[in-house]
Protein backbone atom coordinates (compact mmCIF):
# COMPACT_ATOMS: atom_id res chain seq x y z
CA UNK A 1 0.00 0.00 0.00
CA UNK A 2 1.04 3.10 -0.97
CA UNK A 3 1.92 6.05 1.99
CA UNK A 4 -1.68 8.06 2.36
CA UNK A 5 1.22 11.18 1.91
CA UNK A 6 2.06 10.00 -2.06
CA UNK A 7 -1.79 9.03 -2.25
CA UNK A 8 -2.77 12.56 -1.63
CA UNK A 9 -0.12 13.74 -4.50
CA UNK A 10 -1.26 11.79 -7.24
CA UNK A 11 -2.02 13.76 -10.04
CA UNK A 12 -2.77 12.90 -13.39
CA UNK A 13 -1.41 15.37 -16.47
CA UNK A 14 -4.55 16.42 -18.38
CA UNK A 15 -3.05 15.80 -21.85
CA UNK A 16 0.24 16.46 -23.64
CA UNK A 17 -1.66 19.79 -25.33
CA UNK A 18 -2.13 21.24 -21.86
CA UNK A 19 1.09 20.70 -19.55
CA UNK A 20 0.11 23.38 -17.29
CA UNK A 21 -3.07 21.11 -16.03
CA UNK A 22 -3.04 18.33 -14.24
CA UNK A 23 -6.32 16.78 -12.03
CA UNK A 24 -6.37 15.14 -8.93
CA UNK A 25 -8.80 14.29 -6.06
CA UNK A 26 -8.99 15.25 -2.41
CA UNK A 27 -7.85 12.67 0.15
CA UNK A 28 -9.89 11.65 3.07
CA UNK A 29 -7.23 10.85 4.93
CA UNK A 30 -6.04 14.74 5.19
CA UNK A 31 -9.59 15.90 5.91
CA UNK A 32 -9.81 18.36 7.99
CA UNK A 33 -13.15 19.88 9.88
CA UNK A 34 -14.95 21.25 6.18
CA UNK A 35 -12.36 20.42 4.03
CA UNK A 36 -8.69 19.43 3.82
CA UNK A 37 -5.99 20.11 5.80
CA UNK A 38 -4.71 23.33 4.60
CA UNK A 39 -1.11 21.72 4.20
CA UNK A 40 -2.18 19.18 2.14
CA UNK A 41 -3.17 21.74 -0.57
CA UNK A 42 0.31 23.27 -0.46
CA UNK A 43 1.86 20.02 -0.72
CA UNK A 44 -0.49 19.18 -4.12
CA UNK A 45 0.93 22.57 -5.68
CA UNK A 46 4.17 21.89 -4.75
CA UNK A 47 3.52 18.19 -6.75
CA UNK A 48 1.81 20.05 -9.63
CA UNK A 49 5.26 21.88 -10.22
CA UNK A 50 7.55 19.37 -9.33
CA UNK A 51 5.86 17.43 -12.18
CA UNK A 52 5.73 19.99 -14.66
CA UNK A 53 8.30 19.05 -17.77
CA UNK A 54 9.53 22.99 -17.71
CA UNK A 55 10.48 22.90 -14.20
CA UNK A 56 13.51 24.92 -13.33
CA UNK A 57 15.02 24.02 -10.17
CA UNK A 58 13.61 23.32 -6.38
CA UNK A 59 10.79 24.73 -5.07
CA UNK A 60 12.13 28.07 -3.43
CA UNK A 61 9.14 29.95 -2.44
CA UNK A 62 5.65 29.32 -2.07
CA UNK A 63 2.38 31.34 -1.21
CA UNK A 64 -1.03 30.07 -1.31
CA UNK A 65 -4.02 32.01 -1.15
CA UNK A 66 -7.34 30.03 0.38
CA UNK A 67 -10.10 31.73 -1.59
CA UNK A 68 -12.63 29.71 -0.72
CA UNK A 69 -13.01 25.80 0.98
CA UNK A 70 -11.93 23.21 -1.10
CA UNK A 71 -15.00 20.55 -1.64
CA UNK A 72 -14.48 16.78 -1.34
CA UNK A 73 -13.40 15.58 -5.24
CA UNK A 74 -12.17 16.18 -8.00
CA UNK A 75 -9.58 19.53 -8.77
CA UNK A 76 -8.30 20.79 -11.42
CA UNK A 77 -4.76 22.45 -10.81
CA UNK A 78 -3.05 24.92 -13.37
CA UNK A 79 0.52 25.95 -12.80
CA UNK A 80 2.23 28.16 -15.46
CA UNK A 81 5.84 29.14 -15.48
CA UNK A 82 5.14 32.62 -16.35
CA UNK A 83 9.05 34.31 -16.27
CA UNK A 84 11.82 31.74 -16.76
CA UNK A 85 15.70 33.65 -16.14
CA UNK A 86 18.55 32.05 -15.88
CA UNK A 87 18.47 30.37 -12.21
CA UNK A 88 15.17 30.92 -11.04
CA UNK A 89 12.05 30.53 -12.34
CA UNK A 90 8.50 32.22 -11.50
CA UNK A 91 5.30 30.49 -11.13
CA UNK A 92 1.70 31.04 -11.60
CA UNK A 93 -0.94 28.55 -10.30
CA UNK A 94 -4.71 28.21 -9.24
CA UNK A 95 -6.91 25.14 -8.18
CA UNK A 96 -10.38 25.36 -9.70
CA UNK A 97 -13.36 22.89 -8.78
CA UNK A 98 -17.02 22.70 -10.36
CA UNK A 99 -18.98 25.71 -8.90
CA UNK A 100 -22.88 24.84 -8.04
CA UNK A 101 -23.40 25.32 -11.81
CA UNK A 102 -20.97 22.91 -13.32
CA UNK A 103 -18.56 25.67 -14.56
CA UNK A 104 -15.27 25.94 -13.02
CA UNK A 105 -14.33 28.39 -10.11
CA UNK A 106 -11.10 29.51 -8.73
CA UNK A 107 -11.00 28.00 -5.23
CA UNK A 108 -7.15 28.51 -4.83
CA UNK A 109 -4.49 31.21 -6.28
CA UNK A 110 -0.66 30.36 -5.52
CA UNK A 111 2.22 32.26 -6.47
CA UNK A 112 5.78 30.34 -6.66
CA UNK A 113 9.37 30.37 -7.44
CA UNK A 114 11.31 27.59 -7.86
CA UNK A 115 15.24 28.27 -8.04
CA UNK A 116 18.55 26.46 -8.61
CA UNK A 117 20.68 26.36 -5.59
CA UNK A 118 23.89 26.56 -5.08
CA UNK A 119 26.25 27.19 -2.15
CA UNK A 120 27.14 30.55 -0.65
CA UNK A 121 27.79 32.56 2.66
CA UNK A 122 25.27 30.73 5.01
CA UNK A 123 24.13 31.47 8.79
CA UNK A 124 21.25 30.92 11.21
CA UNK A 125 19.63 34.22 12.63
CA UNK A 126 17.04 32.12 14.22
CA UNK A 127 18.76 29.33 16.02
CA UNK A 128 16.28 26.10 17.40
CA UNK A 129 15.31 27.45 21.11
CA UNK A 130 16.51 24.17 23.65
CA UNK A 131 14.20 21.94 24.33
CA UNK A 132 13.88 18.37 25.11
CA UNK A 133 14.11 15.13 22.69
CA UNK A 134 11.29 13.93 21.13
CA UNK A 135 11.70 10.64 22.94
CA UNK A 136 11.61 12.63 26.30
CA UNK A 137 8.06 13.73 25.60
CA UNK A 138 4.67 12.34 25.17
CA UNK A 139 2.90 11.67 22.28
CA UNK A 140 -0.43 13.86 21.74
CA UNK A 141 -3.28 11.56 20.76
CA UNK A 142 -6.48 13.42 19.24
CA UNK A 143 -8.58 10.08 18.37
CA UNK A 144 -11.84 11.46 17.08
CA UNK A 145 -11.15 14.91 16.32
CA UNK A 146 -9.79 16.00 12.44
CA UNK A 147 -8.75 12.98 10.81
CA UNK A 148 -5.65 14.61 9.06
CA UNK A 149 -3.82 14.63 13.05
CA UNK A 150 -4.31 11.26 12.53
CA UNK A 151 -1.19 11.34 10.16
CA UNK A 152 1.18 12.83 12.17
CA UNK A 153 2.97 12.16 15.46
CA UNK A 154 2.69 15.81 17.48
CA UNK A 155 4.90 15.99 20.15
CA UNK A 156 4.06 19.44 21.96
CA UNK A 157 7.00 21.20 24.03
CA UNK A 158 4.87 24.01 25.00
CA UNK A 159 1.57 25.73 23.72
CA UNK A 160 -0.20 22.88 23.21
CA UNK A 161 -4.00 22.97 22.54
CA UNK A 162 -5.61 24.18 25.54
CA UNK A 163 -7.02 21.87 28.26
CA UNK A 164 -9.31 24.29 29.75
CA UNK A 165 -11.01 26.70 27.37
CA UNK A 166 -11.53 28.94 30.23
CA UNK A 167 -10.55 32.38 28.28
CA UNK A 168 -7.06 32.68 30.28
CA UNK A 169 -4.36 32.44 27.63
CA UNK A 170 -1.59 34.93 28.12
CA UNK A 171 0.81 34.11 24.58
CA UNK A 172 0.12 32.54 21.41
CA UNK A 173 3.98 30.66 21.05
CA UNK A 174 4.06 27.14 20.28
CA UNK A 175 6.86 24.30 19.99
CA UNK A 176 6.22 20.68 18.64
CA UNK A 177 7.90 17.71 16.98
CA UNK A 178 5.95 16.83 14.05
CA UNK A 179 6.59 14.07 11.55
CA UNK A 180 4.78 11.84 9.33
CA UNK A 181 2.64 9.35 11.34
CA UNK A 182 3.61 6.15 8.73
CA UNK A 183 7.65 7.05 8.48
CA UNK A 184 8.25 8.78 4.99
CA UNK A 185 11.48 10.58 4.15
CA UNK A 186 11.04 14.52 3.93
CA UNK A 187 10.72 16.21 0.82
CA UNK A 188 9.34 19.41 -0.31
CA UNK A 189 5.76 18.75 -1.06
CA UNK A 190 5.66 17.20 3.15
CA UNK A 191 7.97 19.83 4.79
CA UNK A 192 5.13 22.30 2.59
CA UNK A 193 2.56 20.16 4.29
CA UNK A 194 4.26 20.49 8.01
CA UNK A 195 4.53 23.98 7.09
CA UNK A 196 0.69 24.59 8.44
CA UNK A 197 0.54 22.20 11.06
CA UNK A 198 -0.30 24.40 13.79
CA UNK A 199 -3.81 24.80 15.55
CA UNK A 200 -4.80 28.83 15.46
CA UNK A 201 -3.04 30.60 17.38
CA UNK A 202 -5.92 32.63 18.64
CA UNK A 203 -7.45 29.72 20.64
CA UNK A 204 -4.14 29.37 22.39
CA UNK A 205 -3.81 32.88 23.14
CA UNK A 206 -7.36 33.08 24.23
CA UNK A 207 -8.03 30.16 25.30
CA UNK A 208 -10.82 30.05 23.51
CA UNK A 209 -12.37 28.05 20.58
CA UNK A 210 -13.22 30.42 18.11
CA UNK A 211 -13.91 29.85 14.01
CA UNK A 212 -10.81 30.05 12.51
CA UNK A 213 -8.84 28.84 8.89
CA UNK A 214 -5.86 29.90 6.76
CA UNK A 215 -6.32 32.95 4.15
CA UNK A 216 -3.17 32.66 2.97
CA UNK A 217 0.39 31.08 3.43
CA UNK A 218 3.86 31.57 2.55
CA UNK A 219 6.90 29.16 2.82
CA UNK A 220 10.30 29.96 2.39
CA UNK A 221 12.22 26.84 1.61
CA UNK A 222 15.73 27.30 2.86
CA UNK A 223 16.83 23.70 2.39
CA UNK A 224 18.23 21.91 -0.54
CA UNK A 225 17.27 18.39 -1.62
CA UNK A 226 19.96 16.84 -0.08
CA UNK A 227 19.19 18.76 3.15
CA UNK A 228 15.89 16.90 3.39
CA UNK A 229 17.49 13.84 2.43
CA UNK A 230 19.56 13.88 5.59
CA UNK A 231 16.72 14.21 7.99
CA UNK A 232 14.93 11.40 6.37
CA UNK A 233 12.41 10.50 8.61
CA UNK A 234 13.50 11.93 11.39
CA UNK A 235 11.21 14.55 13.77
CA UNK A 236 11.31 18.61 12.89
CA UNK A 237 10.82 21.25 15.44
CA UNK A 238 8.09 23.67 14.66
CA UNK A 239 8.09 26.40 16.11
CA UNK A 240 4.90 29.10 15.94
CA UNK A 241 3.97 32.77 17.44
CA UNK A 242 0.83 34.87 16.25
CA UNK A 243 1.70 38.22 16.06
CA UNK A 244 -1.12 40.81 15.88
CA UNK A 245 -5.30 40.14 15.65
CA UNK A 246 -7.75 42.58 14.65
CA UNK A 247 -10.62 43.08 12.78
CA UNK A 248 -11.11 39.86 11.59
CA UNK A 249 -7.83 38.49 11.32
CA UNK A 250 -4.80 37.63 13.00
CA UNK A 251 -1.48 36.44 11.21
CA UNK A 252 1.32 33.74 12.65
CA UNK A 253 5.45 33.64 11.77
CA UNK A 254 7.12 29.95 12.32
CA UNK A 255 9.63 28.25 11.60
CA UNK A 256 10.44 24.32 11.19
CA UNK A 257 14.07 23.11 12.36
CA UNK A 258 15.70 19.90 11.39
CA UNK A 259 17.25 17.67 14.75
CA UNK A 260 20.57 19.16 14.15
CA UNK A 261 19.33 22.82 14.10
CA UNK A 262 19.54 23.43 10.49
CA UNK A 263 16.48 26.19 9.64
CA UNK A 264 14.75 24.07 7.27
CA UNK A 265 11.60 26.53 6.05
CA UNK A 266 10.40 30.01 7.48
CA UNK A 267 6.53 30.36 7.26
CA UNK A 268 3.93 33.10 7.64
CA UNK A 269 -0.07 32.66 7.58
CA UNK A 270 -2.80 34.86 7.72
CA UNK A 271 -5.93 33.66 9.69
CA UNK A 272 -9.50 34.18 9.66
CA UNK A 273 -11.01 34.19 12.56
CA UNK A 274 -14.77 35.28 14.28
CA UNK A 275 -15.56 36.04 17.80
CA UNK B 1 2.57 70.19 -7.19
CA UNK B 2 1.69 67.01 -6.69
CA UNK B 3 3.52 64.75 -4.25
CA UNK B 4 5.88 62.10 -6.10
CA UNK B 5 4.47 59.29 -4.27
CA UNK B 6 0.48 60.71 -6.25
CA UNK B 7 2.74 60.90 -9.20
CA UNK B 8 4.23 57.26 -9.10
CA UNK B 9 0.86 56.04 -8.04
CA UNK B 10 -0.59 57.74 -11.14
CA UNK B 11 -2.37 54.74 -13.20
CA UNK B 12 -4.16 54.80 -16.62
CA UNK B 13 -7.42 52.66 -17.03
CA UNK B 14 -6.96 50.73 -20.33
CA UNK B 15 -10.26 50.62 -21.73
CA UNK B 16 -13.97 50.67 -20.60
CA UNK B 17 -14.04 46.71 -22.44
CA UNK B 18 -10.54 45.99 -20.38
CA UNK B 19 -11.60 46.67 -16.48
CA UNK B 20 -8.77 44.82 -14.99
CA UNK B 21 -5.95 46.71 -17.05
CA UNK B 22 -4.35 49.60 -16.61
CA UNK B 23 -1.30 51.26 -17.62
CA UNK B 24 1.62 53.55 -15.78
CA UNK B 25 5.10 54.83 -15.98
CA UNK B 26 8.18 54.45 -13.57
CA UNK B 27 9.16 57.12 -11.50
CA UNK B 28 12.82 58.23 -11.39
CA UNK B 29 11.82 59.83 -8.09
CA UNK B 30 12.16 56.66 -6.62
CA UNK B 31 14.53 54.89 -8.47
CA UNK B 32 16.92 52.29 -7.18
CA UNK B 33 20.56 51.08 -8.37
CA UNK B 34 18.97 49.30 -11.37
CA UNK B 35 15.23 49.80 -11.07
CA UNK B 36 12.26 51.28 -9.10
CA UNK B 37 12.31 50.88 -5.60
CA UNK B 38 10.53 47.54 -4.88
CA UNK B 39 8.11 49.55 -2.41
CA UNK B 40 6.84 51.69 -5.12
CA UNK B 41 5.63 48.98 -7.21
CA UNK B 42 4.09 46.88 -4.65
CA UNK B 43 2.33 50.73 -4.03
CA UNK B 44 0.88 51.27 -7.63
CA UNK B 45 -0.27 46.95 -7.54
CA UNK B 46 -1.77 48.36 -4.14
CA UNK B 47 -3.21 51.43 -6.42
CA UNK B 48 -4.24 49.04 -8.96
CA UNK B 49 -6.30 47.36 -6.69
CA UNK B 50 -7.59 50.44 -5.04
CA UNK B 51 -8.98 51.81 -8.56
CA UNK B 52 -11.37 48.96 -9.84
CA UNK B 53 -14.80 49.31 -9.75
CA UNK B 54 -15.08 45.74 -8.77
CA UNK B 55 -13.33 46.66 -5.22
CA UNK B 56 -14.79 44.78 -2.49
CA UNK B 57 -13.40 46.10 0.69
CA UNK B 58 -9.84 47.40 1.71
CA UNK B 59 -6.33 45.49 0.93
CA UNK B 60 -5.48 43.42 4.10
CA UNK B 61 -3.03 40.91 2.38
CA UNK B 62 -0.60 41.45 -0.49
CA UNK B 63 2.24 39.33 -2.38
CA UNK B 64 4.33 40.77 -4.83
CA UNK B 65 6.75 38.55 -6.64
CA UNK B 66 9.90 40.60 -8.63
CA UNK B 67 9.94 37.88 -11.40
CA UNK B 68 12.30 40.17 -13.05
CA UNK B 69 13.94 43.07 -13.52
CA UNK B 70 11.47 46.56 -14.08
CA UNK B 71 12.85 48.79 -16.52
CA UNK B 72 12.38 52.48 -17.05
CA UNK B 73 9.52 53.43 -18.83
CA UNK B 74 5.53 52.26 -19.45
CA UNK B 75 4.23 49.12 -17.91
CA UNK B 76 0.88 47.82 -17.66
CA UNK B 77 -1.23 45.94 -14.81
CA UNK B 78 -3.76 43.42 -14.93
CA UNK B 79 -5.46 43.30 -11.29
CA UNK B 80 -8.41 40.86 -11.59
CA UNK B 81 -10.51 39.66 -8.60
CA UNK B 82 -11.05 36.20 -9.40
CA UNK B 83 -13.25 34.91 -6.04
CA UNK B 84 -15.39 37.29 -4.30
CA UNK B 85 -17.25 35.74 -1.44
CA UNK B 86 -19.77 37.81 1.39
CA UNK B 87 -17.18 40.04 2.97
CA UNK B 88 -13.46 38.82 1.12
CA UNK B 89 -12.11 39.31 -2.23
CA UNK B 90 -9.11 37.49 -3.96
CA UNK B 91 -7.03 38.87 -6.68
CA UNK B 92 -4.24 37.76 -9.08
CA UNK B 93 -1.92 40.58 -10.56
CA UNK B 94 0.60 40.87 -13.13
CA UNK B 95 2.98 43.63 -14.25
CA UNK B 96 4.28 43.78 -17.73
CA UNK B 97 6.38 45.18 -20.18
CA UNK B 98 7.39 45.41 -23.69
CA UNK B 99 10.24 42.67 -23.90
CA UNK B 100 13.27 43.10 -26.61
CA UNK B 101 11.09 41.98 -29.41
CA UNK B 102 7.91 44.19 -28.69
CA UNK B 103 5.74 41.82 -27.07
CA UNK B 104 4.74 42.10 -23.76
CA UNK B 105 6.61 40.01 -21.03
CA UNK B 106 5.68 38.96 -17.41
CA UNK B 107 8.23 41.20 -14.82
CA UNK B 108 6.03 41.15 -11.57
CA UNK B 109 3.62 38.54 -10.29
CA UNK B 110 0.98 39.30 -7.05
CA UNK B 111 -1.73 38.04 -5.21
CA UNK B 112 -3.69 40.00 -2.76
CA UNK B 113 -6.99 40.01 -0.77
CA UNK B 114 -8.99 43.00 -0.10
CA UNK B 115 -12.00 42.25 2.94
CA UNK B 116 -14.51 44.25 4.41
CA UNK B 117 -13.27 44.83 8.32
CA UNK B 118 -14.99 44.31 10.86
CA UNK B 119 -14.60 45.06 14.67
CA UNK B 120 -13.24 42.11 16.63
CA UNK B 121 -11.63 40.62 19.45
CA UNK B 122 -8.03 42.45 19.41
CA UNK B 123 -4.46 42.17 20.86
CA UNK B 124 -1.28 42.74 20.25
CA UNK B 125 1.03 39.78 20.37
CA UNK B 126 4.78 41.80 18.98
CA UNK B 127 4.39 45.12 21.46
CA UNK B 128 6.56 48.24 19.79
CA UNK B 129 10.01 47.48 21.40
CA UNK B 130 10.84 50.68 23.67
CA UNK B 131 13.15 53.17 21.53
CA UNK B 132 13.69 56.90 21.68
CA UNK B 133 11.56 59.44 20.17
CA UNK B 134 12.25 60.55 16.17
CA UNK B 135 12.76 63.74 17.74
CA UNK B 136 16.10 62.50 20.14
CA UNK B 137 17.52 60.92 17.20
CA UNK B 138 19.78 62.36 13.95
CA UNK B 139 17.84 62.16 10.89
CA UNK B 140 20.21 59.70 8.15
CA UNK B 141 21.00 61.63 5.27
CA UNK B 142 22.53 59.36 1.98
CA UNK B 143 22.81 62.59 -0.10
CA UNK B 144 24.07 60.57 -3.38
CA UNK B 145 22.93 57.43 -3.13
CA UNK B 146 19.92 56.09 -4.58
CA UNK B 147 17.07 58.14 -5.48
CA UNK B 148 14.55 56.98 -3.48
CA UNK B 149 16.49 57.53 -0.15
CA UNK B 150 15.51 60.82 -0.39
CA UNK B 151 11.59 60.53 -0.46
CA UNK B 152 12.27 59.88 3.01
CA UNK B 153 12.89 60.96 6.32
CA UNK B 154 14.72 57.74 8.10
CA UNK B 155 15.93 58.21 11.48
CA UNK B 156 17.89 55.06 12.78
CA UNK B 157 17.27 53.40 16.72
CA UNK B 158 19.79 50.45 16.01
CA UNK B 159 21.09 48.14 13.02
CA UNK B 160 21.86 51.25 10.42
CA UNK B 161 23.82 51.31 7.49
CA UNK B 162 27.25 50.49 8.41
CA UNK B 163 30.17 52.45 8.63
CA UNK B 164 32.61 50.33 8.63
CA UNK B 165 32.42 47.07 5.53
CA UNK B 166 35.33 45.13 7.71
CA UNK B 167 33.05 41.85 7.46
CA UNK B 168 32.58 41.92 11.33
CA UNK B 169 29.01 42.21 11.83
CA UNK B 170 26.90 40.07 14.72
CA UNK B 171 23.50 40.57 14.32
CA UNK B 172 20.58 41.28 11.85
CA UNK B 173 17.93 43.76 13.33
CA UNK B 174 17.02 46.98 12.61
CA UNK B 175 15.16 49.28 13.96
CA UNK B 176 14.41 53.16 12.55
CA UNK B 177 11.47 55.71 12.50
CA UNK B 178 10.31 56.75 8.95
CA UNK B 179 7.90 58.85 7.12
CA UNK B 180 7.55 60.34 3.89
CA UNK B 181 10.34 63.32 3.56
CA UNK B 182 7.62 65.49 1.94
CA UNK B 183 4.66 65.02 4.58
CA UNK B 184 1.67 62.87 3.20
CA UNK B 185 -1.08 61.39 5.44
CA UNK B 186 -0.61 57.48 5.52
CA UNK B 187 -2.74 55.18 2.98
CA UNK B 188 -2.98 51.60 2.42
CA UNK B 189 -0.65 52.37 -0.58
CA UNK B 190 2.37 54.27 1.41
CA UNK B 191 2.00 51.95 4.24
CA UNK B 192 2.61 49.26 1.43
CA UNK B 193 5.77 50.96 0.25
CA UNK B 194 7.14 51.60 3.56
CA UNK B 195 6.93 47.93 4.05
CA UNK B 196 10.27 47.91 2.05
CA UNK B 197 12.30 50.42 3.20
CA UNK B 198 14.82 48.45 4.73
CA UNK B 199 18.03 47.99 3.46
CA UNK B 200 19.03 44.06 2.69
CA UNK B 201 19.95 42.12 6.05
CA UNK B 202 22.97 40.70 4.45
CA UNK B 203 24.93 43.53 4.67
CA UNK B 204 24.24 43.75 8.17
CA UNK B 205 24.75 40.76 9.51
CA UNK B 206 28.28 40.40 7.47
CA UNK B 207 29.03 43.44 7.41
CA UNK B 208 29.52 43.19 3.54
CA UNK B 209 28.40 44.76 0.52
CA UNK B 210 27.24 41.79 -1.97
CA UNK B 211 24.75 42.08 -4.85
CA UNK B 212 21.12 42.07 -3.22
CA UNK B 213 17.21 42.53 -4.53
CA UNK B 214 14.11 41.12 -3.44
CA UNK B 215 12.51 38.38 -4.49
CA UNK B 216 9.06 37.55 -2.98
CA UNK B 217 7.09 40.19 -0.33
CA UNK B 218 4.41 39.37 1.92
CA UNK B 219 2.45 42.53 3.65
CA UNK B 220 0.04 41.67 6.06
CA UNK B 221 -2.22 44.75 6.74
CA UNK B 222 -3.17 44.80 10.23
CA UNK B 223 -5.04 48.06 10.14
CA UNK B 224 -8.37 50.03 9.01
CA UNK B 225 -8.21 53.08 7.19
CA UNK B 226 -9.67 54.89 9.93
CA UNK B 227 -6.17 53.69 12.02
CA UNK B 228 -4.10 54.63 9.00
CA UNK B 229 -5.88 58.26 9.28
CA UNK B 230 -5.46 58.11 12.60
CA UNK B 231 -1.72 58.13 12.18
CA UNK B 232 -1.52 61.39 9.45
CA UNK B 233 2.06 62.30 8.17
CA UNK B 234 3.52 60.86 11.42
CA UNK B 235 6.71 58.90 11.94
CA UNK B 236 5.92 54.76 11.63
CA UNK B 237 8.78 52.37 13.40
CA UNK B 238 9.83 49.69 11.18
CA UNK B 239 11.97 46.57 12.58
CA UNK B 240 13.16 43.81 10.29
CA UNK B 241 15.26 40.79 11.29
CA UNK B 242 17.07 38.10 9.21
CA UNK B 243 16.22 34.25 10.02
CA UNK B 244 17.79 31.51 7.39
CA UNK B 245 20.55 33.03 4.78
CA UNK B 246 21.57 29.96 2.54
CA UNK B 247 22.46 28.80 -0.68
CA UNK B 248 21.88 32.39 -2.50
CA UNK B 249 18.76 33.59 -0.58
CA UNK B 250 17.60 34.98 2.63
CA UNK B 251 14.56 36.01 4.30
CA UNK B 252 13.32 38.62 6.89
CA UNK B 253 10.06 39.27 9.16
CA UNK B 254 9.32 43.12 9.63
CA UNK B 255 6.63 44.82 11.83
CA UNK B 256 5.68 48.41 11.15
CA UNK B 257 3.97 50.19 14.32
CA UNK B 258 2.35 54.02 14.58
CA UNK B 259 3.82 55.90 17.48
CA UNK B 260 1.05 54.89 19.38
CA UNK B 261 1.75 51.02 19.44
CA UNK B 262 -0.58 50.06 17.00
CA UNK B 263 0.68 47.09 15.02
CA UNK B 264 0.28 48.23 11.64
CA UNK B 265 1.71 45.46 9.22
CA UNK B 266 3.90 42.82 9.13
CA UNK B 267 5.75 41.72 6.46
CA UNK B 268 8.27 39.35 4.91
CA UNK B 269 10.19 38.63 2.03
CA UNK B 270 12.51 36.36 0.40
CA UNK B 271 16.06 38.44 -0.67
CA UNK B 272 18.38 36.95 -3.81
CA UNK B 273 22.13 37.61 -2.57
CA UNK B 274 25.38 36.93 -4.26
CA UNK B 275 28.47 35.77 -2.11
Amino acid sequence: MNHPFDEALRLQAASSDQPHTSAGTTSAAYWNMVGPYGGITAAVLVQAIHNHPARLGDITLLTVNYASGVAAGAFHITATPVRTNRSTQHWVLSLEQAGPEGSPEVVITATAMTALRRETWDQNDMPMPPVPAPSDLERRVMTGAMEWLNRYDMRFVQGGIPDDWDGGGTHSLTQLWVRDEQPRALDFASLAAMSDVFYPRVWLRRATRVPAGTVSMTIYFHASAGQLADNGANFLLAQAQGQAYRHGFFDQTAQLWAQDGTLLVTSHQLVYFKT
